[in-house]
């Protein structure tokens, strides 16, 4: 319906253009709230994602408005460079991808990263290269060439699920190699609807970058039927939103990743997310020997708590933007009392969750000496 | 992530493919209850719809597989023959969107109809013609040219959304000669999310083939965020679930359109459709002069009725697959009831709902003569 | 806003007690999908809920209120006899909760049952007695002359929550006592959001009616904010929805328990709703070695299969109402083929799947010898 | 589940009163996300409901549960004076409700208002006094005595939905003694689903406090099945949250009207709570002779916007927390542009909504004079 014949003067052709560009207008942007920390903004970001360049089943416009309306900040395109099964519909053409979509992502005020994905059999497996200027110089039939060819155009490079094969995964001489090189600085901690623990140990491990992508071939709201809501992504710890500053986090390790309903990351910048999503308030000492708060989750991300500590209850679950109401008994009203708790979907390491601590100051004792009569 | 390297021997090919259609595998599919008529089976399809080979946004096999989530029964994928805005990226090949999209509507049972857009300056404007053999003859330089070709092929051959700019609307002598011609057997009286009431009154004067298509360019679960949850489309009463089936009850007319909350079309079929979606039971006279009965809808339609007459309620509005009580002063016990109603979202002709009515019988009055202490 | 001064002449309270019910005319109710079984109607019942008169929180009127609207066949209102928190304000009166309902019960179409709560400490705990005339002879001192003022009237009787205390749980003399008086003939496999694993052995190893029971005391919505949105509710397989029909299936044992999103009853019911909500079709033998086929769920229980056999996926879900493709490897298309599953979420026994075979035919050859330029 | 027998000593009793609160802690509390205006809160308030004690269905601390959950700040149980249909069960006790619903209250930080609605026929109708100490002095056989009761306890007096019965419904002598002796200093525009636009002009004409509340009877999500998914509210703009500071803005008329999707108000709240909630940003003057930039919506209430000047789409609906693209052909880039709309459901006067204006400033020019060469 929002196209016309060929033999159309040139002004129609322009106003079919601008009749499909409004599909996207009267679509609305939800923004993701997960809280900026530490004088940084918090980005959402996905830098793996696939168009009918190479296997994926979108026209690349289609990631744009994607990410548009599911409050993303920053994506790539990452079509592979050496397989491409709709080569004989869609000749190869390494940076179309990024081409077609720009126009779009500077539309929309999203941050659009020229990528690709260097594809080889496993191992070495997969990695992606971003911050390209030309993708064209990376077609190489050696992989280390590939990767000089990306480092010399100051790629940021990871490597990709690398336990997507169970029977061939592991950490071989090769990726020593591209680690020692300086070529990889990063690894995907997650991958689609996967998360593999024992990347999640290397990447503490080596010190790399922590990546969560969606990897998305199909349309993304085809995929992202899980009952969370949301594609899997990188949170950036950018100064600004601008891509040298998403570039220069990169480098600098300053990520997390949202994966379903949990977060992981380093423990600093899971410290400073728990702590700017929540707020404990309404403290009330009780004559019975309890005190009662309330714990708000300000944040998209719920909140599974689990005591270890003496006080509290033995688990608080607060969802999205909800507040709890909490009771315990505490020994005394006139000391602060320290809720020791470990947040189970806030991942430090594999299996293991982030320890916090809910300070609950002690009673506030207001004397009031003189005058009670005025009081209302 | 589910791909790998050019150099991988054939077989790996082969799993590579295998592992693309294990996302379908992980989707479910909703059948939509709207329910078989006058022996009849009641096929959900849309025969409008694009692809990268013309101007929409997804590969071919994108349209099966959410026909196949949305519950549809049968498609056909329409790209426009002249207007071809990613040419440079995409040559053109008329028949290459059928071609990619059969083995996975064959695999998911979903009946693919090959169709095409005969795309032309309003007026006359566009047409689709499905059930070709070959799009190619179609592509010619004069509109009956490709209407004949079409024909040739023994094509049904529609007009598209005929009010869409509404400044050059109308009918012309053109459509005139096309329908003379019996090229032109049917008209979109919805579009999209367009419902054209002149057309709906021309298609009821002219006696031509109700359609309603959704002409779907970006994925469809982008465009669908509709409250109602569901593309626009054509009901076709066939005799069967198969194409030739298909094929007869378009020409035969016995079709109707689901738009938004509502169902377009002749009255003989909204009629038979409220009758197999409802039912009225527990029926009960009470002493104080009134009867209670439900109403339940079976359908995935919602009921708006509007009394008409003088029994019952002044509006009853039924969700789909609930059921309402009600309550309404009636003069005896001893008569049955008519209450009649028009249904407002069932559109019988331009601003004008189905009248229906809900026959309430009268009280049954059992008389048991004899051995009434055997009753419990 | 739906009354009026004391003053008012009879005719307006009764208009004003119309009105109060119009509330409920503009609700509907949501039928439950769960299918009848060998020749049983499946009715869904709720035998444990409280009002204001005991320890509830709403008018009795509300408990069949919500009954309709959620879809309920049946339901008793089981006050307790011995605990009335709330006798200041609302003086006992132990039939009255029945009285005020049972109008609007009837004007619904909700089966009433006159029930109670019979309510001991902890060891031997509470019982609920249902089908009774009066429940004031069941007021006494003694707990066994409460079960034989109860039994008398032919009552209906089981052990409610048998786990409720942990510290004090376990089956004593006195319910051998009853158990061998024959007074209790079920027990509470499910209680509101709980279910009890050796309860469930008990009532197996006993021959104990299983009953599932939502015991709510606040508003039915307010508690029912599980994400599987129902309340935990026994059904029944009932030769009709009569009240005498439901005591003679409570007493033949004929019921199973809907708890969150899981069935729990003796095998055989299990496996008659098993094959009444399930249907395999489509089925399809490919050239590659594989057979395709669809299994849909047609009841609002989802469907969590594991694989036991060697044919088919790992593992599938089927989600209420949709359907899934499946495709699997088999050693040829000429002998038929079993699937061995275990529904997990389908308990036929504690941490105990319900083991089940989907049957996939051969594949049908028809040969037709003549005639054969006969064909479409 | 949650009671024990009456043989229980007394600390039994409390554990089990424990008991049933933690059905509350189980709940987690939405707060409505209405901002602050003008250096006031914005408190969330329903002054109308009922329970068990009159009309109603539900027990008190039940409401004072539903409102925790809702997100509201303050509530008040309005039960009927004279009107006590379940009196024979229920002995009448005005106070009751406020005594029993207090000690919940004040667990969970709602501000619970003591009231009651004196209810006579129509004409006059009822009315809410609230800010009471006592409610039985209002028992009164004349209504003017019963008004002076509460005005001797420093209530504040509103008249309860004046259009409830449309054929005696009106502005009475009664009502102008009401107004004139100040004792009706407010009134309901809106009364649970209805809006009364008649009395949309009184409150504007005669200066009353514009209140909306739910009267409701039934429990709170029962009633409350509307898609807007909130309960009719008075929006308080109070200095804090306190009783005093409720009561102080009520005399002083800064209240407005939360109901289904509109806002409903003097204009210089509707203004204000506009400006609260709406953000424009990513300005960018296009070379086309557009300008584009996004509309955020921070507030529960969606937007639908009709242009009444020259610039801009005819018109703009902002969901809920979501961002909408706008863009616009202006004249120049190098002025601002007043972007002239009215607010349909911010209703400033009945069938009138809120002229609003996005000012859209002028293409700032960055001029950088020199070392160009030290941009990236």
């Amino acid at each position: 319906m929002r196209c016309d014949s060929r033999r159309l003067p040139l002004t129609v052709g322009l106003l079919l253009a601008l009749l499909a560009t409004q599909t996207l207008f009267a679509q609305t942007r939800q923004e993701i709230q997960i809280p900026d920390i530490s004088g940084y903004r918090t980005l959402k970001c996905d830098f793996h994602t696939h168009t009918v360049f190479s296997d994926g089943a979108v026209w690349p416009t289609v990631r744009v408005d994607e990410a548009w309306r599911e409050g993303l900040d920053a994506i790539s395109i990452t079509d592979h460079i050496e397989y491409q099964p709709h080569k004989a519909d869609v000749p190869t053409n390494h940076n179309r991808p990024y081409e077609i979509a720009l126009p779009r992502a500077q539309a929309l005020g999203i941050l659009l990263v020229r990528g690709t994905e260097i594809t080889r059999d496993t191992p070495p497996g997969h990695f992606n290269a971003i911050f390209l200027d030309d993708v064209k110089p990376l077609d190489t039939e050696e992989l280390l060439d590939s990767m000089a060819a990306a480092d010399k155009q100051g790629a940021f490079i990871w490597w990709n699920h690398p336990d997507w094969k169970p029977d061939k995964k592991g950490w071989f001489d090769i990726h020593t190699t591209l680690y020692e090189k300086k070529y990889m600085r990063g690894i995907e901690v997650v991958n689609g609807r996967s998360y593999y623990p024992s990347v999640h140990q290397w990447a503490i491990d080596k010190n790399l970058t922590f990546l969560g992508n969606s990897d998305i071939h199909a349309p993304s709201m085809l995929e992202a039927s899980t009952p969370e809501k949301h594609r899997s992504m990188t949170l950036v710890f950018a100064r600004e939103k601008t891509l040298p500053a998403i570039k220069e986090a990169l480098v600098a390790g300053r990520t997390a990743i949202w994966f379903e309903d949990r977060l992981i990351g380093l423990p600093k910048y899971l410290q400073a997310l728990f702590e700017a999503s929540t707020e404990v308030s309404d403290i009330n000492y009780m004559e019975n020997g309890s005190v009662r708060f309330t714990l708000e989750n300000h944040s998209d991300v719920p909140l599974d708590l689990e005591r270890t500590g003496k006080l509290g209850p033995k688990s608080i679950q607060v969802p999205p933007h909800a507040v709890r109401l909490i009771q315990a008994r505490v020994p005394s009203s006139e000391s602060p009392h320290p809720f020791e708790y470990v947040v189970r979907n806030y991942l430090a390491a594999p299996d293991q969750g982030l320890a916090v601590t809910l300070e609950i100051p002690a009673q506030i004792t207001i004397e009031i000496e003189v005058e009670t009569e005025a009081q209302n």
